[in-house]
């Protein structure tokens, strides 16, 4: 260390500053350590460097820094189906006690047979009757609490890990990355929206208010003097494809600056926030590991991305190819 | 200034650890300088410096520190009728040209020869005619630039003064305050949604994804290739009532520690956030200044506050004195 400088501001304060340099360069160096450096890193780097540049002409104010994330496939895996269905299907099998009349009556019957493709056979009348019987009827409190207690319990058919251990490692970082830089990040989801907050905050360090996602009617009640909120069996709202601009009008009441999607899901939140004025971002990832994940895209029935392929291509979205641009997958892998 | 200080520090140091000095002394002394030293102002006191003591029992984190707000009556001023009603009105008039037939038809015809009593008899159908033909028809971009339009150039009918100028200062600091504190601020009005978040963050530094009222439904659209969202004809969500705290588990998802209302539309959310359990806080403004304002409670069309006067008593909220409480009522009263 320079004599002289040790001299003149003392042996701490060159310590601080010597370690502030340290941790500066260290950020500089790279906020994304889980990307590899390819394309789709440097897009997002340079778009977030253009718009957090005080005087600069793409100069965007914190205010106006949205950024929405789908969550099932952008966020954490989505295969061999989604979460949200995974812990439907545990809830019948929880509840079947109660319900002896299930063992006749289908989709339940299936289901409780471990034949969730027969279950699922009835279309979207058996996959509603599944959704109603586990996520309505009961409190807002206690619905909550069933799925605290779900997620930190339940595990992957395939990888026996908890859900919450199968979140993608670049994208928490992303998301760290972009609040670091004066970001408000928000979840915009075709999941329940219920299904979602209570773990949100804990592993994305979303916050509930800032969590977007399909809902059933709530209704308020007085029982015992004391207000509840009770979940009815009635569809409220659907949080995709066309819905996810109407879902973000909604709550959030302004256009995103970037919108990172992996589905056709996406696709109408892509696009209504890369047609806002000045500059805007979209991205795509791309599921194409099918060794660490899985490989997917235009003829999945789950997460199915065609058009937004295409789309992205015409449109200048940033795609990004997992196998290629993602160092590391879960976070458990994280060297 | 002590001499030794001076020499120490440096004449600019000393300026500046002064000046920090005298502000905090002055933010520590008063905090809401335009409430009176009365129970309201030293029960909300009270409350904040309870919750955000670190250590103490009733600590809340920053992130659970929500405090939700009616907008009509607690934020701004709410007589002679609802300030969205005289801007429905006002569009009335503006769009009349375009419309010759409303001059023989109902509500429209009383409207335009200025009976606006004549016009409302029509009861809840003829209001909701007037709020969708002013409020539906249009891009969510155009709805939020007429709004802003209007709100940038009309005055108010008695006052003659902008309606962003008959907010109420107590308010302001109230909201600073909280925010200063480490509070979120909602906004959770029976009002339109979308005609508070064009002004909203400007008045009140609330921002947009911030604000929950009553809605009605969008839908995405594509127009020349590129993506709109069109305001239909049709009721999405009533933020009144037992509304409120459906509103607030929709957007928020979580339940407020603090509320203020100050009418029985506000009954519900003040109920809902005082039964969560720890530290919770409940306060109506009752109106009761008909010299610098409006006095008005239980028997008023507009603001009612009757059942919400009692239940304030039974359940310890706190009741706002407008007269007695509030040393100044505007901003432009200030001294």
């Amino acid at each position: 260390m320079d004599r002289a400088i040790t001299r003149r501001f003392g042996t701490a304060a060159a310590l601080i500053s010597v370690l502030a340099f340290v941790t500066t360069v260290a950020q500089a160096a790279d906020p994304l350590p889980s990307w590899n450096d390819g394309r789709a890193k440097q897009a997002i780097v340079a778009f977030v460097a253009k718009v957090t540049k005080e005087g600069a002409p793409d100069f965007v104010p914190p205010a106006a820094r949205i950024a929405t994330f789908d969550n099932d496939g952008t966020l954490w895996a989505e295969q061999p189906m989604y979460f949200q269905l995974l812990f439907a299907l545990d809830r019948v099998k929880a509840l079947a006690p109660q319900h002896p009349e299930w063992q006749e009556k289908e989709p339940f019957a299936s289901l409780l047979r471990g034949d969730v493709k027969g279950a699922l056979a009835g279309g979207e009348r058996a996959m509603l009757d599944i959704v109603m019987i586990t996520h309505a009827g009961m409190t807002t409190d206690e619905f909550e609490k069933i799925v605290a207690d779900w997620i930190a319990t339940a595990t992957h058919p395939v990888t026996k890990r908890p859900y919450t251990a199968m979140v993608y490692q670049p994208m928490l970082e992303l998301l760290a990355y972009l609040r670091a830089n004066g970001f408000k990040t928000f979840i915009v989801s075709g999941g329940g929206i219920e299904f979602m907050r209570p773990w949100t905050e804990h592993v994305y360090g979303i916050p509930p208010e800032q969590v977007i996602g399909s809902s059933i009617k709530t209704q308020f009640e007085m029982r015992d003097g004391k207000p509840v909120l009770v979940r009815l069996p009635e569809i409220d709202f659907i949080d995709d494809k066309t819905g996810k601009p109407v879902g973000i009008h909604k709550i959030i009441g302004r256009r995103p600056l970037m919108a990172f999607g992996n589905s056709d899901g996406d696709l109408q939140m892509l696009q209504w926030t890369t047609a806002g004025p000045g500059p805007r971002f979209g991205l795509i990832v791309h599921h194409t590991d099918a060794e660490r994940e899985w490989a997917y895209d235009r003829h999945s029935s789950i997460g199915r991305l065609d058009k937004g392929l295409d789309e992205a291509q015409a449109r200048g979205w940033t795609v990004v190819d997992m196998k290629g641009d993602w160092r590391t997958l879960y976070p458990h892998e994280k060297k």
